[in-house]
């Protein structure tokens, strides 16, 4: 099979590997009918996630067909049209008996493995560890590009974002980052009654998108003068109940803690690679909350729920369209996402 | 009347002032029969509070007898028996409507007015706003050492340590400080069920008290080398669920991020002066909630009923006990806790 191989720091090859196949009776082997390439395998590219050794078959997100079965898989079968999840869950470990992937403990010690501790989605075909309490069954009639971006983003922002950030009726919530998983936790936080969604970003065309297709009802520029003090006057003079940080850098998480009003959350979303400075001589009197995490995926079966019923159309998020063996032209649109005016890729078979 | 005014950093004096009387038809006048110093009220005197201005009276916790009622009270009357709040709660603002009072917005935008804004409980009277909704009455044959630590340090330790920090069934609680509010928090712990309720400081004195008489299991001493190592093997290898913060100094709060689990709480309870390093590049992946804030005094009421029970008994807290006009000494005293072994000074009329 052709697959996407990671061979180091800025080394990536689009080269034909051995089949997978299935290794585990509780292995699914997937044909990848649709892929897409997320931020965090920028990341990898650039030598920041050092346990993805060369070798590795890049990606976690897929939407594809089971072309082969474990002997312990009883819920899947060869046919079945499948979402990949960017998180597999073995559903034994002390994580994933309560619902909490991110922390399963059966690969590593940690939910996300494909693409990261074993061979991922930019491929042919995947084998998925842990089939049945990983893999979620396509709702017949959707096509992959309604799907496909519940592999991670979706579940992502409305986990990390809008459930960890205890949206609730009539909040003021303001997302800094309009980057696919920022408006994926816009478009997601009308689920919880949000008044008001305020997207900040430096990019006038992912502004123009998030009030345009997901959920946003106003949009700051970031670059602009006093545009702290234009999301206030936005959010009633007060600041937000809720700050979403999506970018993942200091500065945007430090003006998180800087927008939110007493009793409010702050959720981070953002993947770091530096500390931030905690203000806490400030903030310990203001009775706020503070989260962050790795996305378990649970909800996604309600997301995809939403999609059936047409109450969420994801399908804007994907701007441009390749081919599986045009990886690298997609590597390179999604590597440099704001002169294209890219948000997703999609990479179809 | 007498009471301890504030003069600037480094000067107070017990002296004549004109007696506290009611002012606004809510207002409650209280005479001090008992009250305590707070390590607050050191804060003060340090200069560290610029809010409080020359010539304020000190001092934010009491137990005392009704002396005088404004015309709209109706809860209270001349005689009745009450524990004065730390927080003073207007009852009619949007935080106070719902129980947020720690951001009253009636007097400063704060709720903790007392011996900050206006006069406070150091004295022979003090002048209650609010009383109606900020006083309680102090259960039936209960006398006053038994429900003074009701003020602010129970309510304290047990709302911003033990709620924020969501303790549950079964887990492993570590509280870093075992000074009166740490002590508070893992003496309310057990409400929740806490399993292990693991006491650090640096204070061998603090440390037995924490497991004699305030529910401690394990005390640990933070000035041991590997004592991080130490706290980790008491919670079963793995690092503590709710790390409970009650010093008030970076060091102790990046102790926390360090000690707790994926998917745990941080629980800040300590009044910092500087801000910290939140590692976020190491934090994003662990699905930690991080919580801080000042004491909104709700509990209070539930917890008079325990101690009106017998199930809750806060009398070791007060270590040494000076008449009214002693102030001087007690402040003595408690400034220097560490060479008396003292936790809270008690001062009697």
């Amino acid at each position: 099979m052709k697959a996407l191989v990671y061979h180091g720091p800025g080394h990536k090859e689009w080269e034909d590997v051995p089949d997978a196949h299935a290794v585990d009776p509780t292995d699914v082997v997937v044909q990848v009918d649709t892929t897409t390439i997320c931020g965090t395998d920028l990341h990898i590219l650039l030598g920041d996630v050092p346990a993805v050794t060369p070798g590795r078959v890049l990606g976690h997100e897929a939407v594809g067909t089971v072309v082969e079965v474990g002997s312990a898989v009883g819920k899947f079968a060869v046919g079945d049209r499948v979402v990949v999840p960017a998180i597999t869950s073995c559903g034994t470990c002390r994580y994933c008996r309560v619902g909490q992937a991110s922390h399963c403990q059966s690969v590593g010690g940690i939910g996300w493995v494909l693409g990261h501790l074993v061979d991922g989605t930019q491929a042919e075909l995947v084998r998925v560890p842990f089939g049945d309490t990983s893999l979620h069954r396509v709702p017949p009639g959707l096509s992959d590009e309604e799907v496909i971006f519940l592999s991670d983003i979706f579940p992502t922002g409305y986990e990390m974002g809008v459930r960890n950030g205890a949206v609730s009726p009539g909040d003021s919530v303001v997302c800094i980052g309009a980057g696919p998983v920022g408006l994926a936790a816009m478009a997601t936080a009308h689920l919880h009654g949000a008044r008001r969604v305020v997207a900040v970003d430096l990019d006038p065309f992912r502004l123009e998108r998030a009030v345009q297709d997901f959920g946003a009802t106003h949009a700051v520029h970031a670059g602009a003068e006093g545009w702290q003090d234009e999301v206030r006057a936005l959010c009633g003079g007060r600041g937000a109940d809720v700050v979403m940080e999506a970018v993942g850098v200091p500065q945007t998480l430090e003006a998180a803690f800087d927008l939110v009003v007493p009793y409010g959350h702050v959720a981070n979303i953002g993947v770091h690679g530096r500390p931030v400075t905690l203000p806490i001589d400030r903030l310990w009197i203001e009775n706020i909350t503070i989260t962050m995490g790795l996305v378990d995926g649970v909800t996604a079966p309600m997301l995809l729920d939403l999609v059936a019923e047409g109450s969420l159309d994801i399908r804007s998020m994907g701007t441009h369209t390749f081919a599986l063996d045009q990886m690298h032209e997609a590597y390179g649109v999604f590597g440099s996402a704001g002169q294209h005016d890219a948000l997703k890729v999609v990479l179809r078979r």
